[in-house]
């Protein structure tokens, strides 16, 4: 079975009668959400979605799982996927996708925050770029202060490279080539950036489960 | 004279012949503005202008400033109003008008920053509301984080008092009933909560001009 799947079925086996589950986003959540759809048909509980992206919000609504808004609910656990993981740590890097933002709302208000990788998502150190979501007509002021923090940065473009990729709540993203080392900290420096809305250093997670061809293996701190 | 006024007047006086300057919202920031235009007008100076917000980009234009983006230019020299400043160490609480994410852009990237308030707004401690923006379906919960750091808030109605304040930036803004102690910490603390943009406390201030009856002083660091 693919790695991805395996994760994805062993993660929506942690999932009780009667949860309210943050919805993660990318292919490898995508893959948790037809597994969780799955498990709701052939043994009857009920689950209800708070999604972490209009992504992840359609593709529940496509599988029939009920969805309900972080405005209203609290959420038992989230399970989402990452860029990349940091083995010595538990640091990830979100964000490819964009959804960054509402993801961090859902995961880190989730009772549990769950991660689910294959393994090729796992390294001894980070070099994905981080995606950090601006405030547009910041772009080019969050530029000078990421360089002050050893960051080069670009402006993530569309598909079609003419112009800037706009997040679910209409800003631009920054990808940002950037040494991460205290995770934490560079997450609350960049989080401090005027213009700066959310950035995709996720310091703060649970567990993380990892698809490796051996079998699915947990992560602890 | 008014004390706004005055301390308006004497802030136009700083601005050099071609700089880009940083325009402030609120009342104190409009006289600030129409000040500016009269030494364009008398003295045949030339000035651009890095709007705060839309209230200061229609005044500007309104008065014949020339009006440059900050995704453009950089701003020489900052001049903004406050809600509050703290005598001993000049933190400042500013949003009371819901542009404080515009104007940190803008006043923490210029060259000076300069705020101008009337003596009214000189305290020894503050205790104005501190302005949070937030991305909207997180209120919730970046609310129920903000009380673990000690503050009561509601969600700043509009003037029908029948739904929330829309910003520059389509998001809400929270009105945060908080002790400010250590200003620049809990500054960099509510930033750190996942939906929000960007608070009201403005640790970092070049010089604060006070409007007095006996004159206007200036205040530093």
């Amino acid at each position: 079975m693919d790695l991805k799947r395996a994760v994805a079925k062993e993660a929506a086996k942690l999932i009780k009668d009667g949860s309210v589950v943050g919805l993660g986003s990318g292919s490898t959540a995508a893959l948790f959400i037809e597994e969780l759809a799955k498990r709701m048909e052939n043994e009857d509980i009920a689950i209800f979605g708070v999604p972490t992206s209009y992504e992840a919000k359609l593709l529940a609504s496509h599988y029939g799982i009920p969805i309900v808004s972080i405005e209203d609910y609290d959420v038992d656990i989230a399970v989402d996927g990452a860029d990349e993981v940091r083995k010595k740590d538990l640091a990830l890097i979100k964000g490819g996708g964009g959804c960054h933002t509402w993801e961090k709302i859902v995961d880190y208000n989730a009772k549990e925050f769950v991660v689910i990788v294959d393994e090729s998502k796992v390294k001894d150190s980070l070099s994905f770029p981080v995606p950090v979501e601006v405030i547009p007509h910041s772009y080019r002021v969050v530029m000078k202060r990421l360089k002050e923090l050893g960051g080069e940065s670009v402006i993530r473009l569309g598909e079609r490279k003419r112009g800037p990729v706009i997040t679910d709540n209409g800003n631009f993203i920054l990808d940002v080539n950037i040494k991460v080392e205290n995770a934490e900290e560079l997450e609350e420096k960049i989080n401090n950036i005027p213009g700066v809305v959310e950035n995709g250093i996720f310091s703060r997670v649970d567990k993380v489960l990892v698809g490796t061809k051996k079998g699915v293996k947990a992560l602890k701190k």
